[in-house]
Parts: structure tokens; C-alpha cells; sequence
């Protein structure tokens, strides 16, 4: 089987007919031209048992929440604001009617929360796995869209809200911890960061609104995978400092008792949801401003440089780090 | 696990939240109004390994074309024209190389062959089966999408091209027909109805632009269930002739030296993508002039009464018809 990122590049070779499409193939959405004053944003993400979420350990209720809540994501990377959303669902016979209710719950809660309407979808048998595909439709301001394409040299790098967490509570999982196992345990923070993603769709929105960033993503794949799409598709190479880094107290100290070393864990944790965006020297306060009025914390953590990949600054020393993240590949 | 029909009918009591949203769940498509003079048509398939087809008789270049066929077909049911498509994919082991790019051949050449751009989607791998979901968005002029709620009694009752050979087809295949037993073999013609069925979009197209139907679906799960999606969404019965029902002669004649009843055939064959639909008596004989003009066969198969059901007329007799059609449960 081919790699993803083998088959995303020969994709993006083919051809595109439609001169509406701003932004086709490749990046964390699609973003369409159309006749009024808005642009429409498209993605699509998959979510599929036993690779992405196993259901030993995920509710169906937030199942269902993450299914949507993973697509609003990509929109927001755009510097868009989802809209509508179809749902594609192939279950296996352990599927009970029950299961089916509380993943919708979950799925349209999260709908009803971040102003989304789910406008249709398929439905389907399936003989082992079960599937799940949500395509999300959203705005943004003509033009605005936010690729991963435009990071120049001398821009500064940030990401949202703290990192680590996600990869933490899928390793806790694997070792058998339970969501069921106390509400007071420590350990249900990171769990409850992999199974209850947070897309920062205010904060995206607004950025993409006041064209305050020069390229966004969000960290799906792992700060590093991530961080080298925006290398690769800008021609640039990034300078990270280790130390930056936000990393929760919990996540670093429930890393340091499994003698987990918490940077690599931030480096390469997917399914994070945060925003990973870079700014030109002129917006640096106003990304700052914004964060503090719509309550969310955003870390600067390097800047761009013209070549040279991906180097991290850690305890005095340089070292090149590379793609990390999950790719898909059996 | 829950029948397809009771998963919708328990989503379409869910709340829709944006104004903007004039069809929703449960119809073919879904349509959303936009600033500009088109509406947005918006809708999504699964095509699910050992459920919707079986690699050992889908070659991957058919298979890649069937799935956006088929949601081509559910735009041209709403009278819309298809424009962009994402598509995800989870690729099991088995799945090489050389077999994803026969898959992306197929999908791409049915993409340029009807005028849509491929836009995006998602990849993954699977542990089992192999799922495709492919969600296309069309437009149609504003507030013309034609939907299944606007047949009235008086209407009549039409069909485009012919029915059964996709059932045909399929039962060819489960006895052991293979594409490669012979280029002039017979079994051929149903066989390829079944792996490539041809979306009726410049009849769907144009019966949505003139404004000619009073309600249309696409035949994907038989006409018996089809027909009955209009009745139950316009309050309606039918009454249809049996004589009427268009079927070629190579499923006719290939049914027959099987013992099988074609109109029986005709009546639950899925995944037919032909046209379906209702026609005030004022606008039949344009129907008949459009579809002479753009080279496709429409017939006309009975009529739409107050109520009653789906009632059938055969050798001078009528019998209800319930829905036959494929409903997905295990």
C-alpha cells in the first residue's frame, strides 16, 4: 500500500479544470471561488476503526463529537468558518441502534455548538470496520483563505494552546486505562485531550478574517509532520527553540513518571487540533491581542528562515528533526 | 444494527439550523442557498468493499469511475449540474500501487468526461475492508432543485433508458461471470450496466433548468423503493403498467433463459442510475421533446393517484408493490 503523502503527490499532479478552485488537492481544505462576497472552504476527514480510534475506549457519543470536530478543524486551519456538514457511515452488526443515537448525539451536539448544519450524508452496511467520513462546507472572506504556502523568512511561528497531550492519552489507552477508571484520576486529562479535540475555530476564524497569518495548518499528524507541510510547500526551513514548546503540567509530568521525554512527545503527537500558523514581524502584537480577547493562548515557538528544514534548539545544541508525525502505512 | 431507512427517518426529526438550508437530510441531495443566482447541491456516497461491489470482479479503473458516478447521479436527481468532488478512501493491505492509481484513473477521466473538479479528500489505511465516500457539490438555479415532495395526482410517471440489467449484472458476476470471459459474450451488457452505469446528467440537468418534473429521484436501490421515496414524501400512490417498464432485450433475453420474471427484475434492480420521475400533463410532451433532443429514452409507466400505495398492473390485474428494493441491514 502507498504512502499517503505518495499518493496526495501524485494527485496533486493531476489536473484541475474548474478555474473557480483557489486551492485544490494538498492542503487541510479546498477553497472554491464562487459569486458573492465569500469563498467556500471543503474538507473532508476520515475516521476509521482499529486506525484511528478503536472502540474499546471511545464512547460512541465521542466518537461522534470527534468525527465532526476533526473536519471544523481543518476549516478553521483555513482561517474559514464551517457551515454545513454531510456524514458517510458504514456500520459492522455490533453497531446497536443505541450505538447509532449516541454517536449522532455527540455529532450533533458538536454541530449545534459550533453553529454547523448536518445537511445529509449515506449510510451503509459494512462487514468488519466501521467507517466514518464527515465533509464539512464553510465560508471565508474572498481571498482570505489561509494555504500552507505563504511562510516567509524572517516570520515567527506559533501554535495554539499546548501540545503532547493527545499522544499521551492514546499510549494510556493501549495500557489499558479507561475513562470509566475515576473522575478524579489525573490520567483523564490527556485521555480526555485525544477523545474530546478542541478545534480552535474562533481563533481561526478571526485570523483568517484579519489576514494576520501568513501560512496555518492544524496539527493533525504531529507538530513536526505539520510544521514541515508549511516547510515543503513554502520553500522555507524553520528554526524551533525546545523549550518553547507549550506543554501542559500534566502531560510533562505523567510523560516524566513513564520516563516519556515530553518535547519529543509534543514533537510528534497527532490529533492535537491546534492551529500551527506563521506571522510576519508587522502582526506579532495583533495575533497576540486577539488570542488574549478570545481567550485562547498562543505560543510563539521559532521563526522562519529562507532553507535548512526543520531545526530544533535544545539544551545549547542544534539537531535537524525530521517528518515524525503518522503517516499511513501498513 | 439499524435499518437505513430508520437511521434517516431518526436524523431528518434533528434539528436544522441555518435558514439557508432548503433541503436536507433524506432527499437525494442536499441544497443550500447561496448569495449568488445557483443554489449549492450537495451530496455524498459509500461504496463499501463486500457490501457495494467485491475487487475479485471490479477492476480498480471501473470501481474508481463507479464512485463518482454514482454521486453524480444524485446531483443530476436534483436537477443540478455536479462541479467539484472530494474523495476519501481506506486502503486495506492489499491495495498496491498500481491498484490506487487504476482507481484515481477511473475517477479522474469520469471527472473530466463530466466537468468536475477534483478537489480534495482524505486517505487512510484500513485493517479490512476497502471504503470509498465521495461527496460532490453541484448547483442549480436558484430554488429549482427538484426534490421527492412535489408529485401531485394527475402526474404522470416516467423512467429514462432501461432497468434490471444492474441486478442482472450483479447475479452474473455472483455466479461466476467475469469481464474477461469473452468481449463478445452476451453476459457482457448487464455486466457492464452493473460495474459502469452512465449518471443521467444533461437529462437531470435539463429537466431542472425548464423547470419540467414535479418530483425525481435517481433509481439506486430499485424502482419499487425508489417510486415509494416519492410517494411517502408527496403523499401520493401510483399506479404503474408493467408492460410499461422499459427493459432491453438482452436482459430479457438473458433473464429468461434463467427462469427469471424481468419485471420482477426491473422492479428491485439497484443501482440502475436512471432518472425517475413525476410530469404534469402540461409538460409531457416537452419532456419528450427534451429527451429526443439530448439523444436519451424516456418512458412514460403510469401515473401518480391520491393514494393507494404502489399499485402494479399486469395481466389484467393490479397487486400492491412494496418496497423491494435493497435496504442495508445485516
Amino acid at each position: 500500500m502507498p504512502l499517503e503523502s505518495e499518493i496526495i503527490d501524485r494527485l496533486k499532479k493531476r489536473d484541475r479544470t474548474d478555474p473557480r478552485v483557489r486551492i485544490g488537492i494538498g492542503d487541510d481544505a479546498a477553497v472554491i471561488e464562487t459569486e458573492g462576497s465569500a469563498d467556500l472552504v471543503v474538507c473532508c476527514d476520515l475516521l476509521v476503526e482499529g486506525v484511528h480510534f478503536k472502540p474499546e475506549w471511545t464512547p460512541p457519543k465521542l466518537l461522534g463529537r470527534k468525527s465532526l470536530a476533526v473536519s471544523l478543524s481543518d476549516v478553521a486551519a483555513m482561517g474559514g468558518t464551517p457551515r454545513f456538514a454531510t456524514t458517510s457511515i458504514a456500520l459492522p452488526q455490533w453497531c446497536s441502534s443505541e450505538y447509532v443515537d449516541q454517536f449522532f448525539d455527540g455529532l450533533f451536539a458538536m454541530a449545534q455548538s459550533s453553529g454547523v448544519s448536518i445537511i445529509g450524508g449515506d449510510t451503509s452496511s459494512s462487514r468488519d470496520s466501521l467507517f466514518i467520513d464527515v465533509t464539512v462546507i464553510g465560508e471565508c472572506a474572498r481571498g482570505q483563505a489561509v494555504g500552507r504556502r505563504g511562510a516567509k523568512s524572517g516570520d515567527r511561528i506559533f501554535v495554539s494552546g499546548s501540545l503532547g497531550g493527545s499522544a499521551l492519552g492514546l499510549l494510556l489507552f493501549e495500557q489499558g486505562f479507561r475513562l470509566s477508571d475515576g473522575k478524579e484520576n489525573p490520567l483523564r486529562i490527556p485521555a480526555s485531550r485525544h477523545l474530546t479535540p478542541e478545534p480552535k475555530l474562533a481563533l481561526g476564524r478571526e485570523i483568517g478574517c484579519l489576514g494576520l497569518a501568513s501560512s496555518m495548518i492544524d496539527i493533525s499528524d504531529g507538530l513536526s509532520t505539520d510544521l514541515w507541510h508549511i516547510l515543503d510547500e513554502s520553500n522555507v526551513g524553520a528554526r524551533i527553540k525546545a523549550e518553547s514548546i507549550p506543554i501542559d503540567q500534566s502531560t510533562i509530568s505523567i510523560a516524566q513518571d513513564r520516563g516519556i521525554d515530553a518535547v519529543e512527545l509534543a514533537l510528534s503527537s497527532g490529533e492535537e487540533y491546534e492551529l500551527l500558523f506563521t506571522v510576519g514581524p508587522a502582526n506579532i502584537e495583533r495575533v497576540q491581542q486577539l488570542a488574549q480577547s478570545i481567550g485562547e493562548s498562543v505560543t510563539e515557538i521559532g521563526f522562519v528562515v529562507d532553507s535548512g528544514g526543520f531545526q530544533l534548539e535544545r539544551d545549547n545544541s542544534v539537531s535537524a528533526v525530521e517528518p515524525g508525525g503518522y503517516q499511513h502505512v501498513i
